[in-house]
């Protein structure tokens, strides 16, 4: 069962647009805030502001510090984000539509 | 024959990663530059800064403004883009492969 972060965090991700190739999505939020564990497909993600967050993924957590205007892929993944800095996280991800469905998870966290 | 931005205008155009899914490429200018004629694939374009530019294309233009953190579909195409704001450009083209090689060019100028 896929969760969704548009579904488990609809209040910080936001579709900004969608179609048979890629879905992008916004993501915003403050200090302290910890999403809901949630899916990601294989994406690149872009950052609109500098940020440190922990991921938190079956049962480890990994720490990831990246400036703005960095852009990164994010291998497909289930994960909670922690924003662990003291400034407000934005980020668009652009995901990819397999045509054959979604590649399954791999066992990495965060960006490759 | 492509016009690959990255030959086409190497000052202004680099790659930032690259799988076998996407090309990623970062854009940087200053006003009053026009880049050389060169193409891209359909492609996910994210705005650093906001900008204000002028696509030409085929004998015609067409002017786009856009704000920062904007993401906007940018269907296959040859253009030259031109700054004609007072501000920097800065922008990530997540470009996508696609299995059975580049779509044609759309007859779109601009993003979608």
């Amino acid at each position: 069962m896929s969760a969704d972060p548009v579904e488990t965090n609809p209040d910080h991700y936001s579709v900004v647009f969608e179609n048979d190739d890629v879905r992008v999505l916004r993501y915003a939020d403050v200090p302290g805030h910890r999403s809901t564990p949630h899916d990601h497909p294989d994406s690149v993600m872009i950052t609109l502001s500098g940020f440190r967050r922990r991921l938190h993924a079956g049962g480890t957590s990994r720490d990831v510090e990246l400036p703005p205007g960095a852009a990164m892929w994010l291998p497909a993944q289930h994960h909670a984000g922690e924003n662990i800095g003291d400034t407000e996280t934005h980020v668009v991800f652009v995901e990819l539509k397999r045509p054959g469905g979604p590649a399954g998870p791999s066992r990495a966290v965060g960006p490759a």
